[in-house]
């Protein structure tokens, strides 16, 4: 028996973590997959994920992967973390990859969705997954900043605590905004994105929505390239990692 | 100013309550909508619903009414239950009912909502809005049971703790089960419905549809009249009452 590279696709309600990183004391997703793996093999094996969502911040299709060597095969492996994984943490999707396959360094894009409840009641069934706001939202004006933010920019006016090496610059292919009933969805493609981004251009866009900045205030803050110009951060409850593209 | 009788259409998650009717000292939906209309007015005001639905049971679209002298109108009335009403519970509508109207009296028919999980994975989401059942169930046996259990029928085997001298005389004139993706919903209509007697019948069918009984044993049963008979009641969470019917 040899080890083998795995790759495995994760479902989570983020609302009890303290986010996906693990920290020492603390609940995080990864650290509960880490747990798991540590119970069936009886030695620490890292969990490697795509990227590092925010504490709150849910997922729908993050990914990661992690060398092991089992008898168990692939879908018995999925089941077993299914099994010891709280009612919060699911695995969908497990198989072995390539050895060389690295959730971070292969991936080439990500899906993200913020979700806004705009209706006249209250979101009973799905408040921990959304963000509620009274005020009526001018779309065409959230399109239009949104068409400033898409393509290639340096986005160090909408990121947390930019590293002073490190490069801010990501290309944002698409960002759409839909309501669907009394909701509002938007969902941003990219080839990456900064801590905190997603969260503080929804927050962007939607002071454009009530009419706090215009699609030219978002531009110029986009080039000022300074965070204390960009509005604040959305609320972590209302964001969702959806998909990690590979080629 | 006088006195004045209103209709409500009231969601609510009934995860953390002990069911809709008031009992002292333990949250329940009642209790919490009498003590918004306790707030606006100073005294008690009796919040009578279609029912009462177990604990853990949820609702979209539960109905009640109750008498009151207020200023505000019926849309002020509304917004302020929905500002002092806990995040799981919501007033969806609100409007002045003819004097006459009484929420249970009147009611000529309710829609109940029982939702099974049964994907490969976990259901990460709506893991409190649903009952995981992991074997494969049979949809056909347990389309046959339902037609057993439609119509007229002394429902006594399929009830809680029947009251000796009440009817168990009800009619269900539709219980519909379809799969939706990796759900699998079962709805009943009926003109009421006894006690548990949803969770009853819905533990019944999954009992067909795993196999442990057929729809001629469910004909049997429901002849027999003796809740000993019958299976297990389904858990509260995967029950929501969606609709009550008035002429």
């Amino acid at each position: 028996m040899s080890q083998k590279n795995y790759k495995m696709i994760i479902s989570y309600d983020g609302t009890r973590y303290f986010g996906w990183e693990h920290q020492p004391g603390k609940d995080t997703i990864q650290g509960k997959l880490e747990a798991v793996l540590e119970k069936l093999s009886g030695s620490y094996i890292e969990v490697l994920g795509a990227g590092r969502t925010d504490a709150g911040v849910h997922a729908k299709g993050m990914c990661a992967h992690f060398s092991l060597e089992t008898e168990l095969d692939a879908e018995e492996l999925r089941r077993y973390f299914n099994r010891y994984l709280p009612e919060d943490i699911a695995v969908k999707q497990l198989r072995e990859a390539s050895p060389r396959f690295h959730a971070r360094y292969n991936a080439t894009g990500k899906t993200y969705r913020y979700t806004i409840y705009q209706g006249e009641s209250k979101p009973v069934f799905d408040r921990k997954f959304v963000w509620t706001i009274d005020e009526k939202l001018d779309l065409e004006a959230m399109r239009a900043a949104a068409g400033e933010l898409q393509g290639q920019h340096d986005f160090a006016a909408f990121c947390k605590a930019a590293g002073k090496n490190k490069s801010t610059v990501r290309t944002v292919d698409a960002i759409d905004i839909k309501a669907k009933g009394e909701y509002l969805q938007l969902t941003f493609h990219g080839d990456g994105f900064l801590r905190n981004m997603v969260r503080i251009l929804t927050g962007t866009l939607v002071a454009v929505g009530k009419g706090e900045l215009t699609p030219e205030d978002v531009a110029a803050i986009l080039e000022e390239g300074d965070r204390r110009q960009a509005p604040p951060t959305a609320p972590a409850q209302g964001l969702c990692l959806i998909k990690v593209d590979y080629e």
